[in-house]
């Protein structure tokens, strides 16, 4: 590879454009977001949502998609990270498709990490959709993204008002399952219909209770009563696994 | 409370030694280390291990120890956090107390967040002692302690060099366990004798080899073929949980 163009200043114009999709407002415009790593690159291309390419002159995977070619320091401006792998993917929104038989719905979960630990959980645990409430964290938040290990690729997630979709999903025969640390039945004894909707609750607060009241049934993780809660992604991926194993 | 004593200055010597806390080499010297908000202090009292308090004149809970006053500048300054609660914990380092029989031993995990998910889920699910490699992430960190959720206060946790400490808890009895994704078991069909030792490896490259051969037995968790693997919080949750349930 002779001869290639290396963009070099922090000033370019594309070089600026790129920086804009750290945040939210400009993701949602131009319906891009990026990855970061060869990891990330790789999951976003097998899964047809690779756009393009920046990276430096010796990272050497290839992709066929339009190649820009920077520093590693346009890199880090780019990423917003200190440290990057030398490779950023520029990527399109995931198109939401149907909805399937088995719903996690998340009631606005805030931490990006939990965020990008339950989407890869839900991967791992063969749930079909994801529904996140409006207030969940953004859903194309780099951390978010890091923490999925790009499984927000191999997922259905829609955003959605979560009173409004119940009723509807349950007019479409769902049963509706609620977190409840104060009642219901044990997680793994928990009998599933073929069409179900998980809710989770928020870190904090739990899920709200006009969303609670709106359950069929109501389960927990048993737990010793040293340890008041578990945190919210480690909850969920217990449920989950509980979930796929037994169902 | 009339006339009390407020520091002012983030100069003061007593600041500048307790903002020293955030360094590891200076915890390890004081055998001290700093907690932040109401809920942790509380965790540290509760179990005897708070030895200070600063906080700001309008936090109201009072702890029988001595306590500092400061401005919500000094707070943040001392905890290195750009938002936090305003009342600081200075604890002693936890005494390492008997080893127990369900043991959870974790080979270099590097994430602060894991160390300290791990730590809140050893807690809920009945594990006796965690033994933490030579390389593991300081238990100390702020991100550990605050992503324990206080629960380090409440487990003993031990530093080793695993691998003749394998031999010495051989010697003694425990059955020692490995997490493989290359064979063994599935999880819920592990049968735990009474002493036993759970191996948790990093989050890169999982248990070391030479620490994988010295296991008596090798389990993992089932998950879907799209995903390549759990976050090892996560991972090693859904063990502990799945252990403790069926044991």
């Amino acid at each position: 590879m002779n001869n290639i163009e290396i963009i070099k200043s922090l000033d370019n114009k594309k070089v600026k454009k790129y920086t804009k999709l750290l945040q939210k407002k400009y993701r949602e415009e131009e319906k891009k977001f990026i990855v970061v790593g060869d990891h990330l690159v790789s999951e976003a291309y097998k899964t047809n949502n690779l756009l393009e390419v920046i990276k430096t002159e010796d990272n050497n995977i290839c992709f066929d998609v339009p190649t820009t070619y920077v520093t590693y320091d346009i890199i880090k401006k780019i990423s917003g990270m200190s440290n990057p792998q030398s490779i950023i993917g520029i990527c399109r929104m995931i198109t939401p498709s149907n909805i399937g038989e088995k719903v996690l719905m998340l009631d606005d979960i805030q931490d990006p990490g939990n965020l990008g630990t339950i989407i890869r959980s839900a991967v791992a645990f063969n749930i079909d959709t994801i529904v996140v409430s409006e207030h969940t964290v953004d859903l194309y938040n780099d951390k978010v993204v890091r923490a999925s290990e790009g499984m927000l690729f191999n997922i259905n997630i829609v955003k959605k008002n979560l009173i409004s979709y119940i009723e509807e999903l349950r007019t479409n025969n769902y049963k509706i399952f609620g977190t409840n640390v104060n009642g219901g039945k044990l997680v793994d004894n928990l009998e599933l219909p073929n069409k179900y909707v998980i809710i989770i609750g928020n870190e904090g607060s739990g899920v709200k209770e006009e969303i609670l009241s709106k359950c069929d049934e109501y389960f927990y993780v048993p737990m010793s009563s040293k340890c008041e809660s578990l945190n919210v992604g480690v909850a969920t991926s217990i449920i989950l696994y509980e979930l796929d194993k037994n169902n």
